[in-house]
């Protein structure tokens, strides 16, 4: 049994009125810094990519935010700020019984966005995302889901906006999690399982090897920008690697920067899962722009998979974001835009590429460290915090998990007490079936 | 779009240290007025239940409470507050959204329980029911679960504690959720489906008739009572029904008594959804006290599903609270303890009784009505709600909604702004199966 200080909060909940008023663009500061990101090439003439080209692909204003790199703050619109005040300020946990358990000296806090229905904070950037495709009087939007977060997500910001939505998911995932397609389904969106006969790059890919059938992210992606860019009225939807993605997850670190004040503290390490680095991006914004203002000094630790190690083994070039090399290429850290993770890999976290202002920020030394830890370790950190702070976590998040207990049991060798902040992105509702596979011994180990 | 007050609150959280320090045992009151409830009788003897002999099903303290209508308070172990203060408060809601939606005058509330992994408001009771047995050095614990949701909270409560929890799964519960198997053997349950060749009951069960494989309620609860009683160091746990599980859910009314008093509104219309009446028992609590007091006089509505409809179609009289008939009777609205609703019926609420107190609150007219609402209805109201409000809900939860969703209508025929609160007990991440039969037209209307 853990006792729980009186004169300290067990969560800290910031009031409606004090979240965020708007995102932090940290490539106005990496510019400042003569750091800033490549731009994205056009695949037909490698030429940087202009606004209006991309903007055939997603809205006006998000293709805006999207090559922005001077505008430090981005207001947040009045009508996203609402649909916030619906499940925000997320709160700041202080993870007492987890400390307890580990018997370290060192602050455990963890930042939780799984409290909606989406189970995770991809609801931050897809109720954006659609609000400026309405505002702009799209009708239509396509998009893709791997472990079914994402999709989740926008198909509820679709049903908001009355949006039409098609989501291109992955095969392997809509088998393992019915349940996320039924989800999505009950939010008005159509679900297609890729890759599909719906699109002629999802023809090719099953045409040219039944090995392509359980799908991957990338595919689904070809997929679904293959619709926007051929259809009327219609536009893509992404969840991840893009800068206005980063951009709109920023709320995250700057409510967890502000709850943290209401406890006297300053993290000296965040860790964060990375997949297409949306989470970890959004976490660490505005703790970045006092790293790069040389106001504070946190250390930064993005976590992977061993099975689909984009950062730490995969090599910082041009690489296309897609299967079917239908969207503009990004610099970025990348296994190679036809890398397939395993399929015993579970959950989400199974992109080649890497956000490409995280694959700057770690190239240049901002991000201090990435680290891949193998899948039975992290569900074994996942059993270790759910039994402890109660909330079963996603499997993605689980990777910031474990970092954040080896983390802290460093500290116990080293009896110091450092104020870990780490960021708890979803629910593992959804995930059981790898839960089941854990429980049972069975789990493959990456 | 709606456009939300900035003035008024989306939701509140009280303080941690807001948080009511005591629980509302409502027979005190109902005592005083002359109505408290007829004893629990022993099925041996038909006589009532004395503390010794109920102590040899439930913890001691459990067993004072049960048996308890003297004390108006009862304090809430402090160990009990500190797990409370993981998931804790409970924010309450202004439904903005669905009131613009239903275009109604009528200020509609709810009471979201569901931002916890036991997914509803079960652990309320689970954790207070755990840490008593604890205390006695108690070291085994079975329950029975329905639709999950009380076996994952005891679950994660026995979790917490390091008790030994054995779970008995209504099996056609257990195969159209094997997700909430997983999820209870993740905290470290052991899960077995009922009717099982574990128990006496179960064999007999088995063998009487091959209807009685799906299982129900009433076997499982015989199941775990029948274990509970003959092996050393157990005690047997229970989700609903007991006045000792009302008494823990009273959390729920006074944390949404106190947050409408930030908001300045007191309701005119109570609702909740009833299976066992734990919900909607803790919901009204504080206000039937000012209701029993003649303080304020709220218009109580419990709803219930048509296909086992306890209250508006059963008869209030004693009757067992099993179908093996090993547990006390007690007297209450039943459809006989040998009732079975139809398996095509969705989710919790198929208990053939009724908590004894909600039922004789109802018999005196303190609670004002009782409503059965078909199976179809009930989902498209969920689909409303969850479009505009964005929480997925139970379909429990959604009994409740479907009543306040007729309520809020009439409002707006009337014209009245009346004050409309309703229990929001779960969420429906682990009923999608019902919700895809539901999207797909083929769900049974009863």
């Amino acid at each position: 049994m853990v006792t729980i200080p009186k004169n300290i909060p067990y969560k800290t909940y910031l009031k409606e009125e004090e979240m965020p008023k708007t995102w932090y663009n940290v490539r106005a500061d990496m510019a400042k810094k003569g750091i800033d990101i490549n731009p994205l090439l056009n695949p037909g003439t490698m030429q940087p990519v202009t606004l209006d080209e991309l903007s055939h692909i997603f809205c006006y204003e998000l293709s805006k935010q999207e090559l922005d790199n001077t505008n430090q703050f981005i207001e947040i619109p009045k009508t996203v700020l609402d649909f916030y005040r619906m499940y925000r300020p997320a709160p700041l946990v202080r993870a007492y019984c987890l400390e307890k358990l580990l018997d370290t000296p060192a602050h455990i806090y963890y930042k939780f966005e799984g409290n909606n229905t989406s189970g995770s904070h991809k609801l931050n950037s897809a109720i954006a995302q659609a609000y400026y495709a309405k505002e702009q009087g799209i009708t239509n939007i396509t998009t893709e889901t791997g472990a079914g977060q994402w999709g989740t997500a926008l198909s509820m910001a679709c049903g908001y906006f009355g949006l039409d939505l098609t989501v291109y998911m992955v095969r392997c995932s809509a088998q393992q999690k019915p349940q996320r397609k039924t989800i999505m389904e009950t939010y008005g969106a159509k679900v297609i399982e890729s890759p599909s006969e719906t699109t002629n790059v999802g023809k090719a890919m099953l045409a040219a090897s039944p090995d392509n059938y359980t799908g991957s992210l990338g595919t689904a992606i070809s997929e679904a920008v293959e619709v926007a860019v051929t259809q009327p009225n219609t536009r893509y939807q992404l969840g991840s690697v893009l800068n206005q993605v980063l951009l709109h997850q920023t709320i995250i670190g700057a409510e967890s920067k502000a709850a943290l004040e209401e406890y006297d503290e300053y993290p000296d390490e965040i860790i964060g899962c990375i997949g297409g680095g949306s989470n970890f991006g959004g976490l660490i914004g505005v703790f970045m722009k006092d790293k790069l203002e040389g106001k504070a000094n946190p250390h930064f630790i993005a976590v992977e998979p061993e099975s689909c190690p984009s950062v730490t083994k995969g090599e910082f070039r041009y690489d296309f974001c897609d299967t079917g090399k239908v969207t503009p290429l990004a610099e970025m850290y990348t296994l190679g835009y036809d890398f397939m993770p395993a399929p015993t890999h579970a959950g989400g976290l199974r992109y080649h590429g890497m956000s490409p202002i995280i694959s700057k920020l770690y190239k240049e030394g901002y991000i201090d460290e990435a680290r891949a830890v193998n899948q039975v370790d992290v569900f074994a950190a996942a059993e270790q915090f759910c039994r402890s702070e109660g909330i079963l976590p996603a499997p993605e998040s689980s990777h910031a998990i474990k970092a954040a207990i080896d983390e802290a049991l460093k500290c116990k060798e080293t009896v110091e007490s450092k104020v870990i902040l780490f960021g708890l992105t979803g629910t593992g509702y959804f995930d059981l079936y790898a839960y089941d596979k854990f429980n049972k011994g069975i789990l493959a180990n990456s």
